[in-house]
């Protein structure tokens, strides 16, 4: 099937392909709709294209017994994603599941006593959330007959990508920019795909990217955020459902959600009212409130602001993985954060890596500087009076410290003795 | 409680603890049996001790039931384990269910045919199996009333004491070489616990701990590989009851398993048969192949040469988590497999650089060095005829590439482009 921006009724009609419940795609913004196809913006308006689904034949309990019998991973939530009914017998890597950590010892620190949670998506296969989507993506590229799996990227979706083509079988080619630090190239590279440096910053990277899929070179291409990108973005609905369930089949009252292009908060509201509609969870209301890092808070200082449009910024955080200065669903961001009443805020370098600290002192997780931006920033709404520390409140940690350790290289060792009962005691360490 | 290295049976028999089914400890060369204590050496004859357990009260099915309604965590063999039973509603790091990966693209590589399967450890929360273990010390150190967790470390195991400690609200207090490389240091004291430099090589940490466990400082301490040795260890048994269980209650034909100080090894032996007796699988042959580095391979050599006793070497490997130049379990896993009609073989660095790649490269899963031994292994006993293709294998990878990212340092780019389709074209990726 040739690549394509945008896409045409008749060239998808002729394609049916099997996607379980996906119906069609759907203009987020005019509402127009047409069949399944590797396209990311609608052909009336030029608005984003997300999934629609049909879930009309479901009934609640029998879905729930369904679910429940399913496996320890995100393809329990099959029926409610765009992936065929057999996909946990396709070799993929199989991703979330993930620990929902209730965080008692955090909670006394941050003063919560509605119940604090931590899920923690560093336990996925490459230790990030980007295997939640890029497994989606997979699949829509299976389904298209796609037989390179592509992306740009300086970080984590760079090895989800590579790892998840490795498994499947696919051919992957990931493009990053040629000076990335050698560390990350290293956990790129290591899944055996190219891996192509190009000469120039990330946005020359996403230019060349785009030139690509409009040109007979990139046929066959599925590049997983930009081609598969309404596939792609279904994969973060799996955070809202695994909550829920863990939280045994119960909505929290407040989430706190990091934003980088602002598409995973939104898939997680997406996510919640889908459980509401389909009865699985009570119909209560929730609240979203947004995290970002200062050094990158285009949709975080529109909040403030009152405005409803995000004005783009050049970020400068070690938040890497949130640094997205023109975030595609900043508005989308803003709307939920408002209706759910919720708010968006930001935190320093330096309260991120407050926060890094205080969540491995405290649970025993080490998180990804995005994780101290979402701890931090659940701090300061606490002491600002925005976030209700008697209510239900989860907190997501995407990503894991391993691959961010530069941000906590201040630390170190508490004390250096000889190896002596002498030297021990006067260190003050008995 | 005291801390102290050989017990007495006066001095345990007053305080008796409750750590489920562990009945005993029993020395492993004479048989004599004291009640359970923090203790590690058999006071008749000094040999080590391990846990002896009641499990007479067990109905097969019962106690399948019960493991299958258990949590996704070690925790569901809580009946077969040394802790209380109340263990799953404590804090800790509930580690374990990790994947077994069906490696159907390794297998063809490796020419298996009888079914090829990765047990992937490094989907543990700090991401090694050394969470299996320390979460059982942990419970140990509560029942014996210690309030600070020890241990001396070079890498896996700082992490996943201080990790732990946290969690469960312990002091930790870890000892390392005062100059190992920073990267190491920051993830082992990101945890908040004490993390002290000892001058000196891991020789003279070891001795400085166990000085510390005889002295009036040490009261209090308990030192998860030490003083509570015998509790930790089983913690590997976990590692036979999952596979089993995952491969639907059945034993695998062969598993290759990598060999640091043994105790994994024979715990997972250990494992194995107890499921056998308690009539969880059935009884039927099952071979153990221990994997070492070339650079560190006492125990492969004592095998190949037909000795009984394993000669201390100096460790040179990248493999560094396995690197014990002196196991001192290294007899019974020369037992475990000349008895189950196994071997044990070792791989240079060069070929665990390739097994690494290898995993990676058709599996997605990106192995710590010991991951690379075993892989490593796997293939050179395929190729010499030891490993039977045609029957079930298990390989384990018991850590994280992440953390030994220098290993595959040399892995980088495999084009640089400018960011234009003439540039593409001309390096031949299209």
């Amino acid at each position: 099937m040739a690549v394509q921006t945008v896409a045409t009724t008749a060239d998808t009609a002729a394609s049916p392909v099997d996607l379980g419940p996906a119906a069609a795609l759907s203009c987020r913004e005019c509402g127009h709709r047409i069949p399944l196809g590797p396209v990311f913006a609608c052909e009336e308006c030029f608005g984003p294209l997300e999934i629609a689904y049909d879930y009309s034949s479901y009934d609640t309990e029998e879905l729930r017994r369904r679910i429940e019998a399913g496996p320890a991973n995100i393809w329990r939530y099959a029926p409610l994603l765009p992936v065929p009914a057999d996909v946990a017998e396709k070799p993929n890597l199989n991703p979330g599941w993930t620990k929902l950590v209730k965080a008692d010892n955090l909670a006394r620190e941050l003063g919560v006593t509605g119940g604090l949670y931590v899920k923690d998506d560093s336990g996925n296969p490459t230790h990030s959330f980007k295997d939640r989507v890029v497994a989606q993506a997979l699949e829509a590229a299976r389904a298209f007959g796609f037989t390179t799996l592509s992306c740009s990227s300086t970080g984590n979706l760079a090895g989800a990508v590579g790892a998840a083509a490795a498994r499947a079988g696919l051919r992957s080619c990931v493009f990053i920019p040629h000076d990335l630090e050698q560390g990350k190239v290293v956990m790129a590279a290591v899944y055996g795909g190219e891996l192509v440096g190009i000469e120039g910053n990330y946005d020359d990277v996403n230019r060349f990217c785009s030139e690509l899929i409009g040109d007979p070179a990139g046929e066959g291409w599925g590049f997983v955020n930009v081609n598969l990108r309404p596939y792609y973005a279904e994969g973060s609905k799996t955070l809202a459902y695994e909550i829920c369930e863990q939280l045994g089949w119960r909505l929290p009252d407040q989430l706190v959600v990091p934003i980088a292009s602002g598409s995973q908060l939104t898939k997680i509201d997406k996510g919640l009212r889908e459980l509401i509609e389909l009865g699985l969870v009570e119909d209560k209301p929730y609240k979203i409130f947004g995290a970002q890092a200062e050094g990158c808070s285009p949709v975080s200082t529109a909040y403030k602001a009152g405005h409803d449009v995000v004005r783009p910024q050049k970020p400068d955080t070690i938040a890497k993985s949130l640094a997205i200065g023109n975030p595609a669903d900043g508005p989308y961001v803003l709307d939920i954060a408002r209706r759910t009443g919720g708010a968006v805020e930001d935190v320093t370098d330096g309260q991120i890596v407050d926060a890094i600290k205080l969540l491995a002192r405290t649970e025993g997780i080490f998180a990804e500087t995005a994780g101290g931006v979402t701890v931090g920033v659940t701090r300061k709404l606490i002491e600002a009076g925005v976030l209700d520390p008697a209510l239900t409140t989860v907190v997501l940690n995407t990503g894991d410290g391993l691959k961010t350790l530069d941000a906590v290289a201040g630390t170190g060792l508490t004390a250096t003795i000889r190896p002596s009962l002498e030297s021990f005691r006067s260190a003050g360490l008995a």
